[in-house]
Parts: structure tokens; C-alpha cells; sequence
């Protein structure tokens, strides 16, 4: 294995090298790498902006998550946002800081996997700053979408009676994430064990490969339904659900029969000894998106395959039940991941 | 002095304490923090877009910058990418990682910095996240600036014959850091001592506090000057040239007896037994603009108090000269500040 140390390349030789080959696919890219900053033509729409910062032992371990799922990830997660407005993004500019740790080629895997996600999502990388870091790898995301001026959809905005929509499945990335710490444990304890990942390989692909879901987005334009708020599970549904009652100043029912898990995940939680709908709650990183939408909406949205009616919005601002499959209410409690608390 | 620790608030009381009081000066942004994404109004102007990574041990040091300053800093510094195309910042977006060795209140001067500035140049704080880190601080910037698409000034676009124009004075960001520097030592040496600050101000505030040149930006525009070419000087006169002469396949001539250097920041560095000359072209950090303009422009700026004409762009792109106070030729070499090299 071949391995350039990135002092031998310098910084703007580095910056080269990973910038090397990026193509264009979105029109409004007027101007990329290499000048001081990216030129962007937003064609008379809003320009929406999200920013991540993801830190090497807090938010990713390089021990099980390759680079290049890392670089994919990193997009991943900003893209999310993007689409949380109900927006489609277009560019990124990212930030890096390494330690000379890495080789050249670990970065190009990085970039590689950002590449990748670029590509996927036809989204133009056009900025960005590389440096050193006394230790350990930082990875700094702005993501640009655009919209309509009147298809922005923010968090505040539902009404009473709204129904609560969420697409795909959650838990999985949680789930994922129980079955790599666990693998980790075991290979610290016997380095020569292969480790047990093989019939996990949905929840795995969910935890280090995740994706944005800009399908749902264009689909939600194609069937005009404007969502009337919407945010992306990152923290979990019930800290989601929280931040649309903020923002709403309603309450909200949560049916827990209606909540989407995948069997996989059902099955690998049972296994942990882990409470299914606890990880659907309070897993987050699943990057699905929660949005409400208008009672006479549902008529479009009802046989949709990727959408489940997990709830409605009520008028109370202090209600947040969940209303459990043997009929009873209980307080929904946001355990949302926070990195500064101890876990 | 009151200390609260980061984990007493959590990530969002934090972030509702670090954002608190956050004021609106541009019309453009129509959505800030406390949704998944900012949203701007870019009012039919092109959208300029640059990000910056700071890293503590490698772009600050918190021993002599104050964290008020380093949050100032950060932003101006960012501000002055935006300028370098000829456009206006309007918004940032902030990315903060942090150990819990910093408390609250740190945090607070940290964003009563940024804040300071966002006031002082009229940009709004519009998104961020705020993240833990195993170690030290990280802040990420992305700033965001509109420009009409007939003002947007590259780094290419010159023509031999043009000439090159440099704003304010050079090498004073680079003294005040010397002068920083040795303080340091001594104080490690005698941790009593008083730091010998006092006759070094300027150069310090040069350093610890450096402006970006949104003055020119509109004065330009005033005058009707548009310049050919532009960059700011934040690795050092030198390199910023190559930059310039890369990106337009041309050559440069210099002139070492126009080259503007304030009287102190000539002292330190005799005193410092350094070549001012030297510091000018290396120093790097001085967030000047440094452009080309059309010699027919010349009659509109020649007698700025702001600029000094220090040389011309030439059409042999192997020619980087710079012509002596005694007359000869000596090469240009770009020593830029790079944080892979070891210095």
C-alpha cells in the first residue's frame, strides 16, 4: 500500500490532488475550486444554506468507518438539510483538517467517497479550505440548495389536525451503529476474529451509508403537495417531533403501531435487548424526513409506498403522547443525541 | 469569574444562549438560526461563497488571542474572501467545535467576537452547528456575499500591461505576530513578567484584529473602477501574485521601492533583525486586496490615500520579478504561510 505524506505535497498540491477531476452538473455553478470563493447564479430562486461540522471521535470512528463512507456521509447529512427545507441543493464547500496521520491516499479515499455522493446527487463541490490539524481529522460541510420562493417549507407552519408524515424506515442507522461497537469490542478483545457483520449488512449500509432523500422531494413536487413543515431525522423522531411543536406551537399524537421499522432492525434490536420502537424514538441518523401535511392532502400521499401517517398535530402546546399499540398514552421524551452529555 | 460548563446547558441550550440577541442587518436573509437551513433572498445577484477551517495550535493560539478576537478574526477573515471577488458579504454561517475545557462564558466572548464584526460589516449570523470535540477548538466560517454578475472579479481575467494595486500597508500582521511571539516566550521564561506590548499597537491589532476591505469594495464601485483581477493577501504579497499570474498566463514585475510598509511595522522588523522587504512579500495575514486594473483606470485612482501602484503585469508567464530599491532584478519566491510545512 502506497502512502504519500501530505507534507510532501504541500497545501495547494494536496488541494489539487483531491480536487482533481470534479465535474459540473448543476448550471448555477458559474465559478468552483480555485479562485477565493465559488460563484453560484441562483436563476431568481431563494438560496438555502446548511452547515455541518463532524469531528473524529465524536460524531465518526475511522476504526469501523472507512473514509470513503465518511466522505459519503459527511454529504449525506448536509444534503438532509437541504432537502429538510423541501429544497433541492447544489453545491457543497468543504473544510477539512488532518493531522499528518494520514496519508495522501487516506484523503483521496475521503474525497473519493464525497465524490461519490457529489455525483449521486448531481451536486457541484465548488469550494473549500484544506489544513493541518494538531490531531485528528475534522470535516467542515456547507451545503446550498435552491427553491421556489413559495415551496420553502421551515419547521414552524403546521396546524391542528395536520398529519404527521415520515418516509422510509427508522432505527436502522441506530442499529447499525449497536452492531459496529459491538464487532469493535470483539476485535479489541480477539484481534484475529472476523467480525459478524454479514446478515446486518441493511442496517450497516444505513449506519455508514445513508441517503438524503431528494427522491421525495421531487415526488412531493411532481404530486404538488406543499408539506405545511418539515425537518429531517437526525436526532431521533421524538427530538424531531419536539422541534415541529416548537416551532409550530402545537402538540402532538404519535401513533406507535404506525411507526415504520424494517424486520432487520426489529429482529437485530430484539437481539441487543433493545426496545424497537425506543430505537425508532431515539436512534436518529436515520436522515428520513418529518414533515405535516394538510388533512385534504392526504388523498395524493395515501398509497404512497415510502410514506407512513404516523400521527397528527394537536392544539395543545403541552401535549406529546405516543399512543402505545396497546392503546395506552405515554410522554414522548426527546433522547435526541447530544454530543456535550455523557452517554 | 462565573464558570458554567458546556454539559450544564446541552447542545441546544448552548446554542440558544451563543445566538442570543442575533440582529438582522440585510434584507436578503429571510430565514436564520433555528432551522434545518438559512434561507437568502439573493435578489437577482450571483451568490459568492467561501469557507474557512481554524484550527487552535495551528491558526490561533490562545495563549495571546484573546477569544473575542479570535471570534473576530475568524470572521473578517472570511469576509475579506468575499471582498477579494469584488462583492459584498451579506451573511455567515458558523461551524464551532469544542472541548469541554472551555466554559460557557469562553464561549460567549468567542461569539460576542463574531458577533462584533457581523455588526461592524453588516452581515447577519444566519446558521451554524455547534459541536464537541475530543480537543482543543475548531470554528468553521462559510461566508456568503451578492454581487451583480457584471462586478464579480476573479483571480483571472488580466492583461499584460496592467497594473498591479495594492490597498492599505503590508507586513504589520506578520511583525505583531513576532512581537507576539517573543512575549510569549518571556512570560514562559518569568511568568511574572509584564508583557513589553505597549509601542507595538498597531502591528498588534494588525494581527489580533485585522479588517477586511469592504471600504474598497464600495469605493471602487463609486469610482466605476473595475478591476481586471483581484485576490486578498492572506499567505503574503509573493505568493498572492503567483496566484494572480497563474490564473491570467501572465508575468509580474514588482517594485520594491512602492511597496507600502508603515513606518512601525519597519522598525519592529529591524529591530527583529528581519528584512522588511522580506515581511511584506511573506508575512502573509494583512487582508489587503491586491488587483489589477486597466492603465486607463489609473487617472481614477491615482491620488486614493488608500492604494499604492506597486508594479504591472507582464506577458512572459516564467517573469516574476521584483525590481530592487537599488535597481536590480531579484526573483520572486513564494514563501506562504502552508500548515503542512514544518517551519
Amino acid at each position: 500500500m502506497e502512502r504519500t505524506e501530505i507534507q510532501d505535497l504541500g497545501e495547494f498540491g494536496l488541494i489539487g490532488k483531491l480536487t482533481n477531476g470534479l465535474t459540473k452538473n448543476q448550471p448555477s455553478s458559474l465559478l468552483g475550486v480555485g479562485d477565493d470563493a465559488a460563484v453560484i447564479d441562483p436563476f431568481g430562486k431563494r438560496v438555502i444554506v446548511s452547515t455541518d461540522l463532524l469531528v473524529e471521535g465524536v460524531h465518526f470512528d475511522l476504526s469501523y468507518a472507512p473514509l470513503k463512507h465518511l466522505g459519503y456521509k459527511a454529504v449525506i447529512v448536509n444534503l438532509s438539510d437541504i432537502c429538510a427545507m423541501n429544497a433541492l441543493p447544489t453545491q457543497i464547500v468543504v473544510g477539512l483538517g488532518v493531522s499528518n496521520r494520514f496519508s495522501v491516499e487516506a484523503l483521496e479515499e475521503l474525497y473519493n467517497g464525497m465524490k461519490l455522493a457529489c455525483e449521486l446527487y448531481e451536486v457541484d463541490l465548488v469550494g473549500g479550505d484544506t489544513t493541518s490539524s494538531p490531531s485528528g481529522l475534522t470535516l467542515s460541510i456547507t451545503a446550498i440548495g435552491l427553491a421556489d420562493s413559495k415551496n420553502i417549507v421551515s419547521r414552524g407552519g403546521a396546524s391542528a389536525g395536520d398529519l404527521l408524515v415520515v418516509t422510509g424506515d427508522l432505527g436502522s442507522a441506530y442499529m447499525g451503529l449497536q452492531v459496529l461497537e459491538r464487532e469493535k469490542t470483539v476485535f479489541k478483545d480477539a484481534p484475529t476474529t472476523q467480525p459478524e457483520l454479514g446478515d446486518h449488512s441493511y442496517i450497516l449500509e444505513r449506519q455508514l451509508k445513508p441517503e438524503a432523500r431528494t427522491d421525495i422531494i421531487r415526488e412531493l413536487s411532481d404530486l404538488e403537495v406543499l408539506p405545511t413543515s418539515m425537518i429531517d431525522v437526525s436526532d431521533g423522531l421524538a427530538s424531531e417531533c419536539m422541534h415541529l411543536m416548537a416551532a409550530s406551537g402545537l402538540g402532538v399524537r404519535l401513533y406507535e403501531d404506525k411507526l415504520p421499522i424494517d424486520p432487520k432492525t426489529y429482529d437485530t434490536a430484539r437481539e441487543f435487548n433493545l426496545d424497537p420502537t425506543l430505537c425508532m424514538l431515539s436512534g436518529g441518523e436515520d436522515y428520513e424526513l418529518l414533515f405535516t401535511i394538510s388533512p385534504n392532502a392526504y388523498e395524493k400521499l395515501k398509497v404512497h409506498p415510502k410514506l407512513s401517517f404516523i400521527g397528527h398535530m394537536t392544539d395543545d402546546p403541552k401535549e406529546r403522547i405516543m399512543v402505545t399499540k396497546s392503546g395506552a398514552d405515554v410522554e414522548l421524551k426527546a433522547q435526541g443525541w447530544d454530543g456535550f452529555k455523557n452517554e
